[in-house]
């Protein structure tokens, strides 16, 4: 039976293109035969923004909607530009498509991979998965100012808590820990933030009692930060809200060698909206054009998108891939275009 | 002329009595001959909470108020004793303290000690002052939660940020930028909390006109986490608010060596009333009561609550104290008091 894989694409600005192309043709030479990939490219982006003033409408959320999935690569421009002050583009696009589609899980793996340096000394064997709620927390929205430019001026962010958006986060974090090495840690700040801190550690409590196998341990965010840099390898799964998430995932991702590697899905459990895979780092735009960019995370993003969309094995052999080119890179510098030729060249080998 | 300073001393919970009697005793030899060291000592700590069901009251306030200055050794007790749950002690008598007495200013300095080891592989000299907002943010304590308990629970946290407020931290962290190598890094999450984002932008903006000679820099807070992994040497002082700065600080703990040698100080600068100032790290009940602790952190506190109480040469010998101390601490292990005694004698012999 064959199967036709129709992802939406969201090449970005900065180096996104660059990434994605290769992404794109990693995952055209790993799938099967009998499936079909297509592809459709959407123009969102900062640089879009800027051209037409739109950055995503309502129509272009229905056409996004009717895709398996979305493969996006970084979005945002030049940092100093008043024009994309206070995030607009991130909140605009990124969020919107998070809080649109419902992406509860925000699935962020880290792993020691071979050949690539840690800042850390010795970070032994890590291999951990930070699942990172996705549509709540203070990116909610619900903030606001009065007397704003005044020196009365109050300004409030409001982290927006539910037992049903915790609960499901928790138990797909449960899930993971069961398909896993069956460690569980929350990590929150219990000991500040009270009554969002109550309610995620009351529903993991609970959830554990369905789960007697799974060890469940608790770290405040800021000691969680030591555990990273001291000792990552004790992690398993780790589970949190949309800030903390945001955080500890970027610090993760530097100390397993660098948001070059690390992928991430925005995820919809449900299926009820499509899922959307891109790498942790952004747009770059510095090193834009040149060649320069590592699309690994971005290619690795392609293998958590391809598990999600039922193709696990096939995410397998495109992690392993990265990680043979990974082990052979040795100290040479290649393009963009020629990493992305090494794999799909080892993946079209196997 | 001869001074007393005046020091109300909370020894606290698990190490911190081991801890805070090196201190104190650093301190009396630093001195000048014409200060008289006076202490006063309260019990203030989980385990006096356990056996009098008071954390600390109105009078217990108005007592410390009429001190120099707090030193303050760990509170905390056992994390798993339900007693203890949901940060009782932390809230009611670290916060409580921190609020009541407006320590807006919690200063955490960052350096890289001889002899000590960094997790990181090459941290380069490490030499930066956090500047952590110590009054407001999610630390107000203005959240709450509806239908708690329920499917469909409600939890709020919200962060509270004034003009009022951050001004007067962003115009201290300039301050001591001015005194450093002139280069400010606001930290913050400006593309997701826009409000109190933009704030604190705004409000640095502002400040940094009447600083031309400061270099000022802006990172998000995630992206922050990999700097301080990747090239903490970058940094001299970074501006944040209360919750960023709690986790970026423990960070920059772990990567100049451990949470074992890091300071702080809860600073009211207005001088209305007493500052307060502890190690970074928590009570460690697990290695209490055996000579295990390293007294290093509470001697290094110490040498704050001098430079803030007007001995900023006292402030400079001990802290060259205890930087002979580990230079030459090689291998060996001392017990807590040997360590105190080790860092008097040199203090003693200079
Ligand atoms: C760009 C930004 C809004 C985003 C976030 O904060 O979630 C990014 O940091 C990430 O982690 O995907
Ligand atoms: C104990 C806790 C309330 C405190 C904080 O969050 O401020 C601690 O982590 C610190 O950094 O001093």
């Amino acid at each position: 039976m064959s199967r036709t894989l129709d992802l939406a694409v969201i090449a970005g600005d900065g180096i996104g293109p660059e990434v994605i192309a290769e992404a794109v043709k990693v995952l055209r030479v790993a799938v099967p035969s009998d499936t079909k990939v297509e592809t459709t490219d959407y123009p969102f982006s900062a640089a879009h923004y800027l051209s037409t003033g739109v950055i995503l409408g309502d129509d272009d959320l229905e056409s996004l909607r009717g895709h398996d999935a979305i493969l996006l690569g970084a979005v945002g421009g030049d940092p100093r530009d008043p024009r994309l002050a206070g995030g607009i583009i991130e909140r605009g696009l990124l969020l919107k498509l998070r809080f649109a589609f419902d992406h509860y899980v925000n699935l962020r793996p880290t792993l020691t991979l071979p050949g690539v340096q840690s800042p850390l000394r010795d970070p032994g064997a890590v291999d951990f998965v930070v699942v990172r709620e996705g549509t709540e927390g203070p990116y909610a929205g619900t903030g606001g100012s009065i007397r704003t430019g005044t020196p009365h001026e109050i300004a409030s962010e409001v982290s927006v808590n539910t037992a049903y958006g915790v609960e499901r986060v928790v138990r797909f974090a449960f899930a993971q820990a069961e398909a896993r090495r069956r460690k569980l840690t929350l990590v929150h700040k219990t000991n500040v933030m009270t009554y969002a801190g109550s309610l995620w550690q009351r529903t993991v409590d609970a959830v554990a009692l369905e789960h007697p196998d799974v060890e469940v341990g608790y770290q405040h965010v800021d000691a969680a930060t030591i555990h990273l840099v001291t000792n990552p390898s004790r992690f398993d799964v780790i589970v949190t809200d949309n800030l903390f998430g945001d955080i500890i995932t970027d610090l993760a991702a530097a100390i397993s060698g660098g948001i070059g590697l690390a992928a991430s899905g925005n995820i919809n459990p449900d299926g009820t909206f499509p899922s959307m895979f891109e790498p942790v780092h952004g747009s770059a735009p510095d090193i834009a054009g040149k060649q320069l960019a590592d699309p690994t995370a971005a290619i690795l993003s392609v293998a958590l998108l391809l598990s999600q969309q039922g193709y696990p094995e096939v995410a397998e052999r495109v992690t392993a891939a990265v990680t043979a080119d990974l082990a052979a890179r040795g100290a040479q510098t290649r393009s963009t275009t020629a990493i992305g030729d090494d794999i799909a060249g080892l993946l079209a080998r196997a």
